[in-house]
């Protein structure tokens, strides 16, 4: 299979790290074209970046120049990791230009005429890409993926949808890794908690309830799920871990929403996506799991695990759910939209 | 004031070394004698116990010879840190024998004819000492004090029986000095979050209800709240953390809300009881506050600390409690406990 | 190539444990049998051990039925994860039964009919196997690869021996699960540094001059090197960290010590063992590396990595060391070993 | 006694946060006045200042109003905690109008007429005031203390060197609070070690022997001890822990180094200096001791801790040394410097 050209906007950040890292040895996708701030401009990317992560940084990329983060050279499909303080002019002005942006940023992800894709949830809401053709008037287009803790609880609640999830209580134990780089000061998170994340509740509350809505009518119904959220970081490097409440319309015993969880699949798993996970939502029956350390990095990070269903005295029922933040919650999420534009015909 | 000789059960294990530190300047209580298994027994502290506490082991403390954990040589009044299995036969034991035990474990708890003390909120639950004098046939008392993140939550709760308390749905991330010593391992917690803790959340869903609930007729009424508890364990050294949502019958504004929390008193404060924090529950305004590492010592670790206040989309509002597990969530507690029956002529 | 059938002892510990997830794809080696303490005798593996790696247990040995401790059933070759404290009398009893040990344990290691291997540095010493077969009447033998930390250490000595090694001193900061399981509390090292390890520094001084050693005469003559250890507990899961200053008979320029760091290679290169790393110690030129997090993975965890080579004001060289404590410090150093008696024909 | 107005420049800043932290009670020094960047000037202090430390910020330093950092409206005595960046000019500045600086920073510690003051260690070194002075024509003056984990090894070393101290081989096991905030990142701390502090080693080689040299003919002569260094990053909040190795020209048996150890005093303990510990330098004889996490508050984090001296099979003896990082080696050692100057009546 001939190899598809892309870029990488804000290539030196955390995010951008991440893709050029999971699209190392990607069947399809070759890393071409590298943008980020004037301060990285013109040097090679190893010069401009320091690498941080685990996987050593591929040397072809290594060597690539960096250019700034304005069209014209980069490819047609360029994956965004630009910090959401610029994000939102820079996306517009690349889809504008042509470019088919697969954005992890929050900019445009509460868009009417903009996917928020999780693809094994919703691969039918790429349908707004024809209405955002025609509102926006850009050659290119945007499509985004939700924010890190909003996809590991979409995943575990789509598997829900036929029991009629009603409401929704959460709070999340989020790894530092999330907050980009240099990101949390390690003064303010060895040994403690900071229960506050700004802005998250708010997008975990709004964003699942465009994920899991409906599209008709050239538009998303969003679900009519209610959900709270509250929001708290820890001392965990990779791996968001959710506490979940849910009450549902028809209740089932505990074994259908275990099957439930098991046998989720979508798009990405019935056309045989690259970064698909063969099975997207694990159960284990682990009385102790999932954990981040031991469980994070299932399916190459790309599966949600679950674990610890049982009654809710208040709902009715009630599990943990863990994903890895960086990779099914962003950079993993976004090249997994890219797969499934690119066998749809969309890009 | 003419010091008041006490013994400490359980001396050498974690909840032990808490108590011996806690009472080193006690203006009341003196430690002289100290209960232990039978490895230890013949020992000099010094020599039985690892000491591992921040604070020095006190000379004097260090110096006493263990005794084994049989009633006799004890004086009348005994803090039992014993884990619980061991606790129901050894505090029944001194009980029976004459003892006064101010029991940390969780055995008695939940008898019906057991004071379950938090002073601040249901001093008069010690009338039950007199339902159990005739009913044991014991010359002694038990008297116990609740699991450590159950005392965090009902301090947080007891402010807001004025509003009808319906419904409270909590997550904890709890500290791993709640597991006594070793208790959690080093390769299961570093960078890791354990959701699960064996029989907490039982514990915070029934005990919760029996410390906010009305003495009358002989027997404690529960509380009518319900209760819905997920329990996890983080790399905190000291300090639970708790999400908390909960549903009013009489919804007040927040800012009665906030007001109740601050002007909470109780026996304590009346009486000025040596450990009684001056405030015990004090809410602070900073978005991201409480933090275990900014705020666990409070008061000499003996108030909570609430935050985060707002409205919750499911139930009535949302906060974040903090306490200090093994000080007000432990040894505190049951200093407190023996200070309040001092005072009240029960000893 | 046939597979060969081997036995772990000690299978559900922590190195136990390690042999299985490393064997678990082996070439050549199948695990078959499983010996551990009664406690476990008759059960599956999966129900006698709790599984903490971050990689799953194989289903072929979860089903495997745990065995004694004792001769007989096991295969011919067997890796033994034993703890010290029985390893001597069970090890000496398997191999007196015909079985090759292939040992992770201190007991027989300084044993002078006993090799102590570290393919890359001294694979000659192998030579000791008939000394031992005459000196012992064993029809099985033992082979023991180092101490962990002394494993890390070797490799980055043995690339100096050209340069006339005088004198070592070393700061080790080593991971928590070279303690094994439970192992560290975590109250004792959250947060904290531990700057004592029982026995790991005379094991460092002692064990070191005889890997780097000469075989002749049917003897091993320990390497006249002069090493003086300190060694601490660090708050890291896998990887020991090493400051190190040599003195050097022949002091070399700096270029001539990281080129020999980077060109060592020894007979596990020459043949291509399955676990040998291509290259086993690997000089990084960024002056902060190398760092347990992001280079103890090197090589599957098989290759050592050595940075921040600088004069030093007393020595001649200092630098910094990092290695895999569990892979190349204990199970895969043994399996490693394993692999070298096979192609050398001596199982 | 009445109070001494004091002024701290870089008041917003970790070292600032401790200044006044440590100021709050002070039986002399009453905080008058706040210097820090123009971004703050103007704004109530705890407006400007997001306070990060355990202890309170005191209620009339949060209402101060912060100035400039510039000389005028400054008290005659300030205490610096200015970043290096900047305090080579501003501290000059101040100085010159008439100032007393008390520094932290590096700039001006290895001037030949700034005292690099340890009181304990080096109390006569306040004759270079008058050199300054006539060096510099300065109205104020400019007195130093040591980088944090200089100090902590000054402190361990001056009581050796009746011993003749000839050589010093040192790992450091630094605490993040070193860094400053926000100082390192989570990401790169977290379970992990940092072997590398930019500038660090060379402090350690050059300051020492300054501090611990003889001043004379209006100039102090070097210590002609050589010192090795190797310092490293750990996870650690509070607390540099460092292993020491050292040759002594006359090698006293290992009672009479612990005696030199717990003996050692200076003019602070002489004058009954407010900060000044008891006991500067106190052995422990447990064998896993000092760690940062028990020890490093010892006499309010003004008294360093060793233990474990033994042997060197290279030099003579070894040992552990502790100190309180952002207390005994920052801010309390500059309180320290100014409470000897003010008794010396050289303020």
């Amino acid at each position: 299979m001939s190899q598809i050209e892309v870029g990488i906007l804000g290539a030196t950040g955390a995010v951008g790290q991440q893709f050029i890292a999971l699209l190392a040895e990607h069947p399809w996708f070759r890393v071409k074209w590298l943008g980020a701030s004037q301060r990285s401009e013109g040097k090679s990317y190893q010069d401009a970046a320091a690498w941080r992560l685990r996987v050593p940084l591929p040397d072809d990329v290594a060597r690539l120049s960096v250019d700034a983060a304005t069209p014209g050279r980069a490819p047609k499909l360029v994956f965004s990791g630009l910090d959401s303080s610029v994000a939102g002019e820079i996306e517009g002005a690349f889809a504008q230009a042509g470019h088919f942006i697969i954005s992890n940023s929050k900019n445009y992800r509460m868009e009417a005429d903009v996917p928020l894709l999780v693809p094994e949830i919703n691969a039918d809401h790429l349908a707004l890409l024809d209405v955002q053709a025609a509102s926006r008037g850009w050659k290119g287009r945007i499509v985004t993926n939700p924010n890190c803790s909003t996809v590991v609880l979409s995943m575990a609640l789509a598997p829900l949808r036929p029991f009629g999830l009603k409401s929704v209580m959460i709070t999340t134990l989020q790894a530092i890794s999330g907050a980009g780089y240099p990101g949390v000061a390690s003064w303010d998170i060895l040994g403690n908690v900071i229960p506050f994340i700004d802005g998250e509740e708010h997008k975990i509350e709004t964003e699942t309830r465009k994920i899991l809505g409906c599209y008709g009518d050239k538009r998303v119904e969003p679900h009519p799920v209610t959900l709270s959220a509250t929001t708290t970081r820890v001392a965990v490097q990779d791996g968001h871990t959710e506490s979940i409440s849910v009450a549902l319309a028809n209740r089932p015993p505990a074994d259908a929403i275990i099957d439930a969880f098991n046998a989720f699949k979508g798009k990405p798993q019935q056309l045989g996506l690259p970064s698909a996970p063969a099975q997207p939502v694990v159960y284990m029956t682990e009385r102790n799991r999932p954990q981040p350390a031991l469980d994070v990095e299932r399916s190459h990070g790309m599966a949600v695990t679950v674990g610890r269903l049982r009654p809710c005295a208040l709902f009715d029922y009630k599990f943990i759910a863990l994903g890895h933040n960086t990779i099914r919650g962003a950079a993993g999420a976004a090249i997994l939209n890219a797969e499934l534009m690119h066998r749809e015909g969309l890009l």
